[in-house]
């Protein structure tokens, strides 16, 4: 492949020099894909000239994969005409995922500049709510009748095919537009020519309601190895199709939420490079201050052991080092409940299972972490005075609590995002920050409780 | 769709009764994908009856559907001549995947079992490192020659084609199977019979090398919406292809990974439900110990402090309030930068522009959460003595420490990945707990720090 910077001086230089017919020329084999990423920095004007010089196919393709803020930049420079020309010529899917992103005001202007048929499918499509496979949908399917040949279906897709985005499967439907069967369009290819459509069905499809939720989609095309599946509406008449390669976005946008929701975050929904400061502050601020209000009861829970950390200061030493291993514990957890609940794993019925699971992980893994803590304290107590002369005791005390604290931490982390899914939300919002905070919370109490047992008449 | 558990027990029932036609015609309307679910639960007995009956296709088809562990279990079942048969039926890609995941002296048995042709496409393909293109690909394609005529292209494609897995794509080779172009299947049905091959070229693909990171493929894929990608060797010459429906399991293991480094743990690499426990706890065990021993620098960093402490209890109670609040701040920044690197939104030399921004969003959430932590104090003080008659200093000293602290933690969260990135480590490991961790002990020093410079004289 060529350097992009060299590309993208040479296009810039043909369109100094005005030499459109060297211009046209140059970007002929282009993919719509390669040529995005090359003029994203060209400026508007530039960008204009390009636009209005390459075919408007090619112009419509590479409009779907610049980024938004190129497009709008864009649209702004090209006169009425032009700009009505391009949002015509765009796939009707990418064209409402343009829209969607828009503000309502300047959506309905572009809106506006479409024909009336093309007008009519748009508003149909933006009429599905948000993350629906309605949103995500093409119109460009061939559909044929199963009483026709393979010949003259496959004549049928000669004289209409050359639109479709997508012509992988084809879709056999009845004289009311009702769903028969979908078939790969191999499967013509490889019948004789004078056989029925009829006999080429096997029954077998998989339908999506134009309701259903994206990640529906997400999970039918992993199960069944297909390309596209059908969309049909309450009459089982096929309106539309989705294809895989929408589904690879969906997959990346579901996975991006959920990490951002795991980091503590609420989702940005935007990329982080471009997100305004003010907005991206807002989404993190919330959960930021839920969680400081969260974390304000360790301080009344200190404040209720003052005494003890007054009488026995070499308490409150530990007291980061013990609580933040529940929390360390507790984010494990979490993080990999959510995630195999997600995949489908397992179901909220198995809680007990996952229960057991992380009750003798939980209890291995404190046990390991306690016997560190007491080799710690008891080494560091051979050479220096630092935890006095019952320090076999504050290291038992440091050593039982662990025990305590990463058990109860892998507890309530596995536990607490099955118990928000049962209650209806994203078990996702289960954060390590939240997860930690709450046991945070709980450690302290359970860490000063078998200080109060174990040192109880020497050092408290 | 039937219900599950009925067909479950009508298919049970079926083998029971031995009534092998009946089984035969009640399995053929059956999808793969839908097949394997349902059967999931079987006994091995039944699961074994129900491939001898079915048609080698469909068994074949079915158990790539198959969780691994019934996989293992069905092919103990089978007596060898079975096993074979069911092993060379399999499509190459779906058999180095299961042969992956087996431990080697099971799989050395099992390519025994295969004729020499699948045996030499088996040790081809598990040649390739893991994670490869090479790994992945299949050699189901159709290639054709520019000179033929579409319609000769076409007889080939009919008379070749039966066992392609996929057959979107026709690739174009020349006498020494060098690849020349892939062109659309559909610009074959669209074009006159007559015209050559050669008049549909375009020159634009893409191809992948078969050492090429699975990674890569998927970032391709995204970029150009294809529905497979050539693989070639280093002479160019065509070798195999990749096809999308692979990408969404990759797209989601990918995934997985990340979460599960996020979360403060090695990639468990098997399903949360099914890894031995003493796998899992040692998985989670290395990164706890880790994050445990550098937690311990926070008792060094208290000690550090003993005196302070003593003179004023009060500056113990909110340490965990004030380290955490910059371990949550850290964590969300760490999450953000990770994901917007693996989707490709920034660049490693872009660090200064990322650290602006945290610079400025770190700042505005430490004073939202100092001015609260300001309040909180103040307005407890109000109706206790509990923080003395220097409360104003104390809350002075938490609000300031605040500000610092979630600025250290966003700056620290956001550059701790590109520095990994950068030393040749995946950005995912610094996840939440070890950012939180990291921020531990250096935001100790910076409270104690301002509450000495604030209480000098007073409280300390």
């Amino acid at each position: 492949m060529m350097e992009q910077a060299s590309v993208k001086i040479e296009i810039a230089a043909l369109i100094a020099r005005k030499d459109h017919v060297a211009l046209k020329k140059y970007l002929e084999p282009w993919l719509p894909a390669d040529l995005a990423p090359v003029i994203a920095d060209l400026s508007v004007e530039e960008l204009a000239s390009l636009f209005r010089v390459g075919s408007r196919e090619l112009a419509a393709a590479v409009f779907t994969y610049m980024p938004l803020a190129a497009q709008r930049k864009l649209l702004k420079a090209l006169n009425q005409e032009q700009a009505a020309a391009l949002l015509n010529a765009l796939p009707p899917d990418d064209r409402t995922i343009f829209l969607n992103e828009l503000p309502l005001d300047v959506a309905m202007q572009l809106l506006a500049m479409l024909t009336p048929d093309e007008r009519q499918v748009a508003q149909a499509l933006l009429a599905y709510p948000e993350h629906s496979v309605g949103r995500m949908m093409t119109l460009d399917f061939v559909a044929v009748r199963p009483e026709w040949t393979v010949r003259e279906a496959l004549e049928y897709i000669r004289t209409h095919g050359y639109d479709r985005e997508t012509l992988n499967m084809v879709y056999v439907i009845d004289a009311e537009g009702r769903l028969i069967d979908d078939v790969r369009v191999r499967r013509f290819l490889l019948s004789a020519l004078e056989r029925p459509v009829r006999e080429l069905l096997d029954g077998n499809f998989t339908m999506l309601a134009p309701t259903d939720d994206r990640e529906k989609a997400l999970a039918l095309f992993k199960q069944f190895d297909r390309v596209a599946l059908p969309v049909v509406d309450e009459n089982k008449k096929l309106i539309g199709i989705v294809t895989v390669d929408d589904m690879l976005d969906v997959a990346e946008e579901e996975a991006t939420e959920d990490i951002q929701k795991l980091g503590g975050t609420e989702a940005l929904d935007e990329p982080y490079t471009t997100i305004a400061l003010s907005r991206m502050v807002k989404k993190r601020a919330s959960w930021l201050v839920v969680l400081f209000l969260g974390e304000m009861l360790t301080a009344s829970a200190m404040s209720y052991f003052e005494d003890e950390i007054a009488r026995a200061v070499v308490l409150a030493l530990f007291v980061p080092l013990v609580i933040s291993s529940g929390g360390n514990a507790g984010s494990q957890a979490a993080t990999l409940v959510i995630r195999a609940l997600a995949l489908g794993e397992f179901k909220l019925r198995d809680w007990w299972r996952v229960m057991r699971r992380e009750f003798a992980a939980g209890a291995m893994l404190g046990l390991i972490l306690g016997a560190i803590g007491y080799l710690r304290i008891a080494i560091w107590s051979q050479f220096s005075n630092i935890y006095g002369p019952h320090w076999p005791l504050v290291a038992a005390t440091v050593a039982v609590s662990l025990v305590g604290i990463v058990l109860w931490g892998s507890l309530v982390g596995s536990m607490l995002p099955l118990v928000l899914k049962r209650l209806g939300f994203d078990p996702a919002t289960s954060s390590a920050p939240f997860v930690a905070t709450l046991v945070d919370v709980t450690g302290l109490i359970i860490y000063f409780s078998v200080a109060y047992l174990i040192l109880h008449g020497t050092l408290l």
